[in-house]
Order: C-alpha cells, then structure tokens, then sequence
C-alpha cells in the first residue's frame, strides 16, 4: 500500500486532509511539528484526531521556532480579536515567519524515512491569502525543491506534495469532511484557547470557522468558552 | 548596513562562509541549528567561530530531527571509518533527510524577522556530491522558494540564498578563508568526535579535510585524537 504523510495539526484543516489522504488509497503517517506554540491544546487534538482515524504511526517533532521570534503565536504579541473579514486581508500579527516551510521541510525528511511518496498539508489558500506560504505558486515551488532535495528523488522516485484544500472556502471543507466521517468535536482551531482548551471564539481563526458552520446552518461541535 | 543570515555550524566550510559574508559587505546575523546531533562539540565550535568573527547576534534553533531517525548523524547506526574517496560517491549513512531544506527553512525564517536580505550557507557540491541536497539544482529551487515563502517576498523585496563554496574543493575553500583571516583551528568537521571534542581522523568529513591540508602542504591545527 502506498504510503503519505498528513501533516496533522489538530485542527479542522489537518483532520479534513487526513481523510481524503486515505479516500486517496494512501496508508497514513502523521507528522505533528510542535514549533514552539504557547499552549499545547492543539498537540492533544492531533491525538485525539490520529487515534480516531486509526493512524498507526504518529511522530512528534519539536522545532524551537521561538528562539527567533516574530509571531502572535510564538512570542509574547496579543492575539488579534474580533477583526472583520476586511481587515484579515493583511498578512496578521500570527504568521509565523516560514511555519509552512519548516514544517513542510521536515515533513520531506518524514516521507523520505517512512518511504512515503507523498506529503497532504492542509493549507488553504481562500481564507489564508493573506499568509504568503499559504498561495499555490508557493506550494509548487515546494514541489520543485521535493523532488530535488531526497534521496527517493535523486533515484527517480517522486515526492509529491498534496494540498487538497487549497481552493476551498472553509464550509466546503466542513462538508468534504463531513461526507468523509471526520468528526469535528475533537479538533481545534483557537489561536487563543483557555487552560481547559476551550476556544475563544473570536481571534481569526474561530470567527472564521464559525462563520463557516453557520453558513452550513450546523452548530460547530468543538467546544467554545 | 545589509544584513545577511549565516547558517553556523562551527565547521570548516561555514566559517570560511561568514567570512565571505563580511567580505562582500553584510552585517552578520549567525544561526545554529541543533538536530538531534549526538554530540554538543559542534554547537560549542560555532560559539567559538562567532565570537571570534565579533558576530553580534548568534541564534540556536533546537529541532528535533532523532524523532523521524533515518542517519547515522542522529539515529543509532555506525559512522563509517577509513572509506576511500572512491566510496563517498553514494550517498552516505551520515546523510540526514532533508537537513538542508530543514535548515534554510528556520534560516528563512530568521531571516524574515531579523530583516536579512540574504541568507549564507556553506553547502558545496564536490566533496558531497552523494547529498541530494548538496547541488547548485536544489538550492536554485530553494532561491526560488524563498521568494514565494515569506512577507518580504509578497511585499516586494528579495531573499537571496547564497552557497559561496558550492563549486569550490576543500582545498580552495581552506585558501579562500585562510586570505580572509579565518582561524580554523577553533573549528570542528568530524562525525565522530571522542569526549573532549577532538576530531576522529577517520571518518569520511575528517578524511576530506585532511587530504585537503595536505594538498595545500599545510598541517590542520584542529585538535585530532
């Protein structure tokens, strides 16, 4: 059975990738990169996401990308609140300068131990324009330097790199999933969570994912504050 | 002034690379990244390279590459000793997946907060021919992807990555920074080292430098056990 990796984050996105991963006829390793976030609510989620889908092989790996600071979500910079969807066109205070390039870069290094011939990652193009790593012609250029950089590569191997959610809105995504049996409640998407893992309901990334639920007319199942 | 990222590992090439740096007119931002090494005595070297070059600012970055395994550099496999020049074509146990796209990426990163505009790494393509991400092909891909990956990008600027050995044998590289006032006794190459950081003389790193020194018919005053 071929094999890819997910990269798993715990949230809507990642949960949502996993599954299609495997309605694409892939065998599953997760990869969760914990980068110096200031809670762990989100590593528990990609647990709890890894185990509910039946995910045999689960990695961990830690990147200290608090050391060279310069986001919301890894330094000590207030979270943004309330923002209308106009004002979320910027590139926001909790980009986190090459997050998707480093977790992309050790998810190579992944695939190329695991011997995985493909790597999904949840980015997502329509709600995150503003996040430059977020855009297709970044995510080709990865593409480009997968096939170039490992060992399968040189061999004439191919590395591709999956990213199913790009062009969709997030209630797309919701529905995609829901026809796919992911179960929501368990994910986490809060930038800003309480210690009980809560989320806050309105930094970027709830006001987004609510919005999302409504216009499905569901109720989001995850829990809020 | 410029400013311009160093990736520091305290060996040979990457302190001849920050001398280069300096010469074409950079302040010098350095960055160690810690991988999983098995030892600390090249962590040490790059405190010494740094200091001894009056580099300012000196970040580490800790990832924790042992948690997909895979080499010899971070897992639990043998260095081999004694190979001829002849064996090294292949690529090596010691290779580890994806380290230099792994590197360049919290480098990028980096970069972006610390407002560099290029970023220096000693990657050279003849005496590690056997690492797929070793060759000018691979790092034009990574050029290319930094310019997509980060604000600076979007915004209009330019990231550049430069590999000032990439063409160059050990020996050239050694009478490059030896010109430059490099002191290379304070830095480290060996795969290998003994409890109180002296290089093996043995493995395939050793044996490249020192077949390098002897070309130039000069003893390496690194310490040797």
């Amino acid at each position: 059975m071929k094999r890819a990796v997910v990269l798993l984050s715990g949230g809507l996105d990642s949960a949502t990738v996993a599954a299609i991963a495997r309605a694409d006829g892939y065998e599953i390793v997760a990869l969760t990169v914990i980068y110096g976030q200031r809670h762990h609510t989100e590593i528990e989620a990609a647990k709890r996401v890894a185990a509910q889908q039946g995910i045999g092989l689960h990695r961990f790996v830690t990147v200290d990308l608090g050391a060279i600071g310069g986001s919301a979500l890894t330094a000590d910079i207030d979270v943004p609140k309330d923002r209308k969807e106009s004002e979320m066109a910027d590139i926001p205070v909790t980009y986190v300068p090459a997050r998707n390039t480093v977790m992309l870069a050790i998810a190579l290094g992944f695939a190329e131990v695991a011997e995985a011939e493909a790597i999904y990652v949840g980015v997502n193009a329509v709600d995150y324009s503003g996040y430059p790593d977020c855009r297709p012609e970044y995510l080709e250029a990865f593409q480009a330097l997968a096939q170039l950089a490992t060992k399968a590569g040189v061999e004439g191997g191919t590395m591709r790199v999956a990213a199913p959610l790009i062009h969709l809105r997030k209630d797309e995504i919701i529905a995609r999933g829901q026809a796919l049996g992911v179960d929501y409640s368990i994910t986490h998407s809060c930038y800003d969570p309480d210690s009980e893992g809560r989320a806050c309901g309105r930094c970027d990334s709830c006001s987004i994912r609510l919005a999302a639920f409504a216009r499905l007319g569901i109720p989001d199942p995850a829990p809020y504050q």
